[in-house]
């Protein structure tokens, strides 16, 4: 038995990927695949967390008959490279001069911090102003330790954050993992 | 709007667990959050992939109206300790003699390969006749590479896994990887 994928996709409006005819998601699932394929790296995105509520168990295959989508503590991918540690968030946004940070919850945020104090690798890569941007962990929490601001202006993303170059690939990000994290 | 937790539970027959009341998956999450709350590892359980294919927009919170259960690639749980990306599944057997290799899926077993190849922590703990084990990845994937046989002898988890102990914060595994991965 065989079902449609993810369907929130479906209802996600693709404001600023649209003329690409894909979304920041697709093509980090794109590249991501590419560096499983070719022995890069193993970086997964999470499924999403849900609450069952109700399951069917009359077919040979149990059916979820009522859940709910949960609010995500941790960020949407991790995974493993050079024997590391990877945890990332991907996030566009519509606006062309700040990213508003209520586009990461409060948890997520802790979970950062906790990142960092294992010694992790962990970045937010943001789709501002028609480009991509790994920004670190760690300058993204000096910049919320610092400001009393409901968002990140683009001067500082563009002067702290590394620009990642779209493929055919996918958005290929992990040359810049390589320069930022490793080669210090 | 609140809802019970994930019904799979109740349903989970606590064979060799059941004289202590709890699973050897609730043992593991609670040593888990112990860690967490101690600041020694961070390692989640990775949440159940689920395919949708119904969702309700009707209410305040979108509501699956039908969904399924997606069999699993990777491993239930991954996380961070020490810099270091660890991978590992839990397993109970019923068998008090062999640990049926059904339990691995043949996509799990490639993950296991691929964590190996990214020097990645990866291992197996086993509770079979009354005690838990940790198993490396790499003496799991040497077994299987080298039988025709169905299941693992006790005595070969016995020969080369470790033994877990449970505390009252639960299975207390990261000393074993400790001496078994960062000790060498």
């Amino acid at each position: 038995m065989k079902y449609p994928n993810n369907i929130k996709k479906k209802n996600k409006t693709f404001v600023s990927y649209s003329n690409r005819g894909m979304c920041l998601e697709d093509s980090i699932n794109n590249i991501n695949d590419y560096y499983i394929n070719n022995d890069i790296a193993l970086i997964y995105k999470k499924p999403t967390p849900i609450g069952i509520v109700d399951v069917d168990y009359e077919y040979s295959q149990k059916i979820i008959k009522k859940a709910y989508f949960k609010e995500p503590s941790t960020l949407d991918y991790n995974g493993l490279y050079k024997g590391k540690y990877i945890e990332f968030e991907a996030k566009e946004t519509k606006s062309k001069t700040s990213f508003p940070l209520a586009n990461i919850h409060e948890h997520q945020i802790n979970h950062i911090r906790n990142i960092l104090k294992h010694n992790g690798i962990v970045f937010l890569i943001i789709f501002i102003n028609n480009n991509n941007y790994l920004l670190k962990g760690i300058d993204f929490i000096n910049y919320i330790d610092n400001t009393t601001r409901k968002s990140i202006e683009l001067s500082y993303i563009e002067k702290n954050g590394y620009l990642i170059k779209e493929t055919i690939n996918g958005l290929d990000y992990i040359n810049i993992v390589d320069k930022v994290f490793l080669e210090e």
